[in-house]
């Protein structure tokens, strides 16, 4: 991978990107307009690959933290990147305002691709000399240990672009999937968020508490979801494949369904019982140990992954 | 535990709660209508024990394989039982006729969970001497390796047998989740059923291949999900808790869940199309080489939770 790689934003996110490319052997600039995030990234890499090599995720981490160049400028940090991966914040204004001034920088082949959320590309790629080249490639956080990005274009992304990028990600490690055509939420966000529906409601309806609701993804669902899809999951379900499952439930989760017709936002009410709950479970001093613990346990599994067969 | 254990149906389910009991030292003993079930009952129950064994799952298979009784008729399995796990045929017809002749059997204690994993217990359970202390205690195949078990009670059920039961299925290495009331598909067949909309959905929308649907949950979603439910990972995943991250997503999430408000059958064209796509990637006549391949990665990854530290 002798590819130039820029990172815009020098946030959790672009950190974890940077990490990605550099890992791969790619040479990484990072550019953030606020100089305080650049100041202290340095540390922050550094921390995150120390813990990298305890998980027995990386050999050296030398030689990768050597290939992220922090970068004073914007120009400086894009003007000879082949890839730009853009994750500033989440607002059009500040994202449509970075693009413009890209669009100054970059060399003629260079491809953009954004980490936004939810924004789709049409709202801040258009009418721009790259809007082309200029796509969706939304991560999971952090992308150096959940391997998928979706790959969203634009109605003016070019094919060759969607895969460009796709091989780009494969290349350094990552599992991109083709999004067809822009859509509210992306793909990753709409599973979670039909599964957090139904697990909203049946909590609000009173069928069960938090813990165990979790507990039912977790010791239940989650183990198979770890390694293999929803739809080879079903597949493997019955004996007969995917058709022979749908023919025997099929008419189970239609009635499913119609007890989900109207859209019940969170109310304020049951936000508020939800976390009541939750810090209940775990008290508001213990959020940071609790995320440092998931984020050792995604390592661990991601360590224990590498190990597994596919088939 | 020196509890005594029936278990009535001795198909996949039966065997694999036969497992559970028996590897957490309790005396089991099987019956089955069906003869020849039975008969194949010992060599069955030999080779997954020789498999958890080599997956460093069980120490010795032997002292478990001599717990486990198969037993001529239903009255010689069950009449000194405990507890019996009821894992027959998933037709209400079936389940009446049983839960008769159970009745004229069992000790005044006795308790019997069902395996269904959709009738509820009120349609089956009614009107016998038995009645308070039936309830559903639905588990995910095998239960050996995935281990939640979802109790639900019917109106008559009491509460000292759904007490019971959860202790019961806690002792033995289970993890029981309390639904409060009956409910179509229980707890885990709505979440899975609401992802699967989604997930359908999207297909047939043209949005996304299935290959790249399952990397999403498998690559993505699902790595979180395979230690933590769906509310640990929202409370972590916004700086300020839960009620955070619902201020910043609910409104994404509402909008989602209005793009969702019409039922819609998986109509034949569409599963036919699901199923051309799967036999693509999976033929049928590898469709058993696979389902191998799901066991011992779920043997794998069930060693390897073993390991992991829950806080």
């Amino acid at each position: 991978m002798g590819k130039r790689i820029a990172v815009v934003g020098a946030g959790l996110v672009g950190i974890g990107w940077a990490i990605v490319f550099a890992r791969a052997g790619c040479d990484v600039r990072v550019y953030d307009r606020d100089r305080a995030l650049l100041d202290r990234l340095p540390e922050q890499l550094a921390g995150i690959l120390d813990d990298l090599v305890a998980a027995g995720l990386l050999d050296r981490a030398d030689s990768v933290r050597q290939r992220v160049v922090v970068c004073d400028g914007l120009s400086d940090a894009v003007r000879d990147a082949d890839y730009v991966q853009e994750s500033v914040r989440e607002r059009v204004d500040v994202k449509r305002e970075l693009y413009a001034e890209l669009d100054a920088h970059l060399n003629p082949d260079a491809i953009v691709g954004s980490s936004s959320s939810g924004i789709p590309a049409s709202r801040f790629t258009g009418g721009l000399s790259i809007s082309a080249r200029c796509l969706i490639a939304h991560p999971v956080n952090p992308p150096y240990l959940v391997p998928v990005v979706e790959l969203v274009p634009a109605d003016w992304t070019s094919a060759d672009t969607v895969d460009a990028v796709h091989e780009l990600m494969h290349a350094v490690g990552q599992h991109p999937i083709r999004v067809a055509r822009e859509l509210e939420g992306f793909v990753l966000n709409r599973l979670q968020g039909a599964l957090l529906r139904e697990a909203w409601a049946l909590y609000e309806e009173g069928y069960c508490s938090l813990a165990d609701i979790d507990a039912t993804v977790s010791k239940g669902l989650g183990l198979r979801w770890s390694f293999m899809g929803p739809f080879e999951t079903i597949d493997l379900n019955a004996p007969g494949g995917v058709a022979d499952y749908a023919e025997r439930l099929g008419e189970l989760y239609l009635e499913l369904a119609k007890e989900r017709t109207t859209p019940e936002p969170w109310s304020e009410e049951l936000v508020e019982r939800v976390e009541i709950e939750r810090r209940h479970s775990l008290p508001a001093d213990q959020l940071q140990e609790r995320t440092r613990w998931r984020d050792r346990r995604l390592m661990a599994l991601s360590a224990y992954m590498r190990g597994q067969p596919d088939t």
